[in-house]
């Protein structure tokens, strides 16, 4: 017997004595955060799936997973042996989650999952599925706690200010914005539970979450009062002082489903009901009137100022630097055949670690050689990982964290000899990256007409990609950053001046290759006709993109004229950072072709 | 004291007598349609204002008009002198109708409307907009039954069959598929406001509103039985019989509010939001539950067979033969100048007339040479219209009614001598026009991304135009159809194979000119490969294009062989149904460029 099904039968053990037919794990903390602290990987722990995204059910006899294509192929391997049944969303025949209860559950089932996971919006979501079963639902309680003896304790690691030199706006400033779209909105409490939201408003960071610079918290915003739900021990000692210059209550981070149980009655809460834990809202008595909308601060953190841009540039300046070197002795090395994907990401952490101002990885890198390049969320492990060799491509996806910022770039390199098909998919990928970066748009206009862009020289030939071609991003914060993104989901947010999102085509062959070509762009203002006011897209990141594997006679000369060009800005920006063979490299392989 | 005044003088004596402080009035009849019969024109009885869109708030004091970007032309000349302020709607400053009346309104006053012209989401909308504020509502009261005294009666032209040649699917066929749909969502009753689909639904057609081949009625499906409700006494005899033979329960019109009422306690009811009035919701009893969710009847109708299509091809040869009998006239009478915009339109429906199947336009014309054709809902009137002269643009935008078919076509005309600007911009909506015609796009394509095709070419030079790209037709039904459309506005349904949409991007030049090329589009499979499943578009309106206009070099060579394409398979398609100088024309127009 394995350990998953020991863990199951712990769980079940619990299940049964505390009356619960089927028991729920999402992803996802009590903060809806899309990478979590170990305390909160209760379904990687109950299931072996350690995917970013999927949702576990087990019921008395049986078990599965739901998640999304990105993980197909991962599930199918984790999942071996378990008895979980893999559920692929969205192919045909696979039952939703609400229609599989429907089948399995008898009437009068009663239907449990920890509140505190699941957002107010994903708990109607299931709700909704099972309208008309005659179910119980439960999310009151932690079947976790009992059945997961050595979970891991929740994270208390410090709690630190962002410099002062490199922040934004003032907490006053940040404050004040959310105060007035308190009153236009007419509501006398906010609460926001989103790490990212909290940690850019307080002007603080942490490391409670691996790759994103944030601490467990929680904020409730009054006409008159902010409170911090925070373990103030945890709190160094000159953002300390700092918040209580600003006012700013300190209370425990237990203290606030309390807090919210003792509202005034007939006062307005405003609470985001995509992050708000259910738990959290079910603690707000029935006296308190909820305005169920995002917080304004998401959309203020997503919109970043002149400040905050020219840092941008600075960072990845000095992140672009530390790709050339890299790419450099990549060149080197490939040829000897001594170096696997786990000592690129190694040496690549190396090299950014030289940089004084690094702070860590924004994310895992994805180091994926050969096939390994065509699994989208591909993660190197020492055993198992592929030598790169002298020929196909290699696609490196990989970020930094910095105070001035948080940069993300994916650039695919020719290790050799290449395929027609792998040149042909290479330089249809960049076409797609071009089509969207030269994209002139009106105000108002959304990701999902953007994504259009990258789509359509792909889609033209009956080739597509299978993720998003676009997220925002944050400011020495999580890499991936709401409010907008760009993809083929309607998201209700449009473009607008000073947003950063990423510009990421991709072509992937199965066991055969990967191609991603990914800058951060911002959103800036281009011209205003008697037509409208019309914005474009200028890039961020700087880093030569391989023209090896290019396949010349598939591009335009207006997309020629695009690689030199940025090769020109990409010279220009990196020459002063580097000496000597470095920059005789970048020097060689930005020269227009 | 004009005649408006009086109008609002009697509206406000109603106000007082019953007590209301603000009465409003939208577009709209009891079945949420976009065309309505003259009994439900009380916005432009009491307004002046003929708009097919705008809402009326009439105050004790002052009165306001909303519209959008469209009207506010046509808004502003006829509201001149009547004291009702136009509220252009979207523009910086101009309050919504809610901020509006919270302003203007004291506390505790009461707003009514007629619940008959107001749908669920309306009047969901018009509450959340004055959330907060202490107003009542009622929605009970028909205050124009009073004020208006030669209100027009409501209409009872006859109703008749669908010639059975002509039906894509037996109303049988259509029955079952709306029964397995109300099985599938677990109701046990379906209640259907909208005209189109009850004409569809049943096989039937009817004239009470103009262009609009249906007829006033309700239909209220349950898992059994399927009641229509119309006043029998105008079903012609055959059609009578055949909906008896179908086993259809005929009711009175008036009698859907009462069966409502008696609806049984806990059955299931689903009935569209946006198009069913709040008074009949309000009819329903608070022991029935309500599902909300549009009728599949819409969706049912959207999606065209083969039947229809093959059928739609065949009215669309017939009718772009009499585009092109009409176009050689133009050719000849032009150049005399004796020819106004009024005769234009008259002699286009005497040739539409010639086919024993034209049944009549399918919306009014919009003939708008020079300046006029700028505005966008152009309407020409035999005492203002513009004669057309031998130089500049003239653009028609026609379509008409037949068994087999509804058309809808714009064309654009070249008159003589013609400025470079009205050349380029000629040639740039062409462009945009093949841009989205020649997209190949993958199954779940929503129309918000095919709009980006459209409009792309012209973002890239700072242009836009100011409408939606394109809309489902029906079949022998409304020119406007949903769900799904082509436009910069989310619409959650994606485009599938057998839907119709048009194509019309546009140009306008305040005072100058304005170009619009318009086909009716097929959504058809394309191609599928291992990336997916992938669809086009394919024209169904076969008249030439005009190439005068066309300034050459701005076109691709793409674009000329699409173009070239295009005026071959007009060509073929239109030759053997024209003769003498029509078919020479014909020939000559759509040679090869």
């Amino acid at each position: 017997m394995n350990t998953i099904m020991e863990r199951l039968v712990a769980l079940r053990t619990e299940m049964a004595r505390q009356q619960i037919d089927a028991w729920v794990i999402p992803s996802s903390d009590p903060h809806q955060s899309e990478y979590v602290a170990d305390h909160w990987t209760g379904r990687a722990w109950a299931s072996g799936f350690t995917g970013s995204a999927g949702t576990l059910i087990v019921l008395k006899d049986q078990a599965g997973l739901w998640t999304d294509g990105r993980y197909f192929i991962q599930g199918k391997q984790q999942l071996e042996g378990t008895g979980i049944e893999l559920m692929r969303e969205g192919n045909p025949g696979v039952p939703t989650m609400g229609e599989w209860l429907v089948e399995q559950l008898d009437a009068e089932s009663t239907i449990g999952f920890d509140g505190q996971t699941m957002s107010v919006a994903a708990a109607r979501r299931l709700e909704k599925s099972i309208e008309g079963a005659s179910f119980q639902i439960t999310c009151d309680k932690d079947l976790l706690a009992q059945a997961w003896t050595d979970r891991p304790a929740m994270p208390a690691e410090p709690v630190f200010s962002h410099a002062e030199r490199y922040v934004g706006k003032t907490r006053d400033d940040k404050f004040a914005a959310v105060r007035e779209a308190m009153a236009q909105k007419k509501v006398d409490h906010l609460l926001i539970s989103t790490l990212d939201d909290i940690a850019w408003l307080f002007n603080l960071r942490g490391s409670d979450v691996a790759c994103n610079p944030v601490f467990l918290a929680y904020a409730l915003f009054s006409r008159e009062k902010v409170s911090l739900y925070v373990n103030d021990s945890r709190i160094e000692a000159d953002a300390l002082a700092a918040l209580t210059a600003s006012g700013v209550e300190l209370r425990a981070y237990d203290a606030i489903a309390e807090d919210l149980a003792n509202l005034p009655a007939d006062s307005q809460l405003q609470l985001p009901p995509a992050t708000t834990s259910c738990w959290l809202k079910n603690a707000v008595p029935a006296s308190v009137n909820i305005v169920e909308a995002a917080s304004p601060s998401t959309l203020h953190k997503a919109i970043k100022n002149t400040k905050e841009i020219d840092f941008m540039r600075e960072c990845h300046r000095r992140d672009g630097a530390a790709i050339v070197r890299l790419s450099r002795w990549l060149d080197e090395i490939t040829p000897t055949g001594r170096v696997n994907e786990v000592e690129l990401d190694n040496k690549l952490q190396a090299i950014r670690s030289e940089d004084p101002l690094y702070k860590g990885p924004s994310f895992p890198t994805i180091a994926g050689y050969a096939a390994n390049g065509a699994i989208c969320h591909y993660r190197a492990e020492e055993k198992t990982c592929l030598t790169i060799k002298p020929k196909g491509l290699l696609l490196v996806d990989s970020g930094g964290q910095y105070p001035d910022g948080t940069t993300d770039i994916t650039r695919t390199f020719s290790c050799g000899e290449l395929t027609d098909e792998e040149k042909r998919d290479y330089t249809l990928v960049l076409k797609s990256h071009i089509n969207l970066a030269t994209t002139r748009f009106k105000k108002g206009t959304y990701g999902i007409q953007l994504d259009m862009m990258a789509r359509q020289p792909m889609w033209a030939l009956g080739m597509d990609y299978n993720h998003g071609t676009g997220h925002g991003v944050g400011y020495f914060l999580n890499v991936h950053e709401g409010p907008h993104s760009i993809g083929a989901k309607w998201v209700d947010t449009p473009l607008e001046p000073g947003m950063l999102v990423t510009n990421e085509p991709g072509m992937y062959r199965d066991n055969k290759h990967g191609v991603r070509i990914e800058n951060i762009m911002r959103v800036s203002e281009d011209i205003t006709t008697e037509f409208g006011e019309f914005y474009k897209l200028e890039h961020l990141t700087l880093a030569p993109i391989d023209t090896r594997p290019l396949e010349r006679s598939l591009l335009s000369e207006q997309e020629l004229q695009w690689l030199n060009s940025y090769h020109q800005d990409v010279r220009e920006a990196l020459s002063p950072l580097l000496s000597g063979d470095d920059l005789a490299w970048l020097q060689k392989v930005t020269a227009a072709i």
